[in-house]
């Protein structure tokens, strides 16, 4: 799987947000980088099209401003998503999936109904969701970083690892996905320091634990189906 | 009251809906219509900031370009919308009202759960409702035109003075407002051609007919009393 991530922010130097995430990726295979331009007047269509082309997962990454992407996002919408790219004849998106990495300096517990900002991600983010429906694409669950600057290192830990899934992992959305990720990245590692007894053991534990998890994921079936007769 | 339309259109030229809306309000006192220079790089955000000061009624025309505004009135926001004007000390635009104008060459029907576009305008516009929540300002719901190339004339005359009280009319949510709006209307109207006896026939018609109205009202309101009890 090919991911292209569009990242849209106009001071994308002064971001610590966007440089830690960039740094999440390092050694990451198959995700192309992709910083949208914000001095130049318009993009060059054809170049945009046979980018998005190449590649399976779309990501608009961004900092929200005014509860949108900011404007760079949405000329490139205009200017490169036209109609027949889109859901014309040639229905070139059809079949990707758009996710959507959003960070915002606001706390979560403002995006909900009666919060400070009333409304949750999910209804403000509605714009890419029917964009994502008019091109036929699968919607992926927007991955949201909240008030990045006060995560402590384990929060931003934890942050790397999934938004390193988020990216890359074709199968984030089910423990079993992301356990087969897991170890492939620690394969990976192996083959780079081969000695490690750390990774090994690791692994070994992983291996080791699938077992014991999968009789649990059978019984825990087993009781469900129970329940639901 | 002051109506301040802000106008977002990248092809404002080729627009037949933005030119009949303009022609609409020819005559109607106390309208500015602002065109976003879709050309410059960036704006005044000083006079952009004290032209909104000026208005009371806040209103963004646009296009629908992929279930948003066209990124001229993003970056409009982005730019001009700073914290300190908006939710920061100044809050220069609680109390005013936001008014959203929207065209789409979509039908209407599309707009809904299972439709083809799968969201309601209201839905889509979400965004900017929680843009008015954050700044204090009063959300009006917003003013959508459908297929405006497929309108009959009795239906783009009706779109007329629809959008004529959108746009200059405090109380246009309400009958009664209407009815005195139309009634003020007529008086102008009397006032550049006093002999004209239709448009007197006319205002006689809506003074008479209020009266019965008022009494209908009362005999309603007495029923739904009853009803309520």
């Amino acid at each position: 799987m090919k991911t292209l991530i569009i990242v849209a922010h106009p001071k994308l130097i002064e971001s610590g947000t966007q440089k830690f995430l960039k740094t999440s990726l390092t050694k990451m295979e198959d995700v192309t980088w992709h910083v949208l331009d914000v001095t130049q007047p318009h993009f060059d269509v054809a170049a945009e099209q046979a980018l998005l082309q190449k590649h399976d997962r779309i990501i608009f990454q961004f900092p929200l401003y005014w509860y949108s992407a900011p404007a760079v996002l949405k000329q490139w919408e205009d200017e490169v998503l036209n109609r027949n790219f889109v859901y014309g004849t040639q229905r070139a998106l059809a079949k990707k999936e758009l996710g959507i990495v959003v960070s915002t300096g606001d706390p979560q517990r403002g995006f909900v109904a009666g919060g400070d900002e009333q409304f949750t991600l999910s209804e403000l983010l509605r714009p890419y969701q029917a964009l994502a429906n008019k091109a036929g694409m699968t919607y992926l669950p927007p991955f949201s970083i909240f008030q990045f600057a006060y995560l402590t290192e384990t929060a931003k830990q934890r942050l790397v690892i999934d938004y390193q899934q988020y990216i890359t992992n074709a199968e984030f959305q089910n423990f079993h996905g992301r356990e087969l990720w897991f170890e492939d990245q620690l394969k990976q590692k192996l083959a780079d320091s081969p000695d490690s007894q750390k990774l090994t053991q690791i692994l070994t534990a992983i291996q080791d634990n699938r077992e014991d998890l999968e009789e649990l994921g059978w019984t825990l079936s087993m009781i469900k189906d129970d329940e639901d007769e």
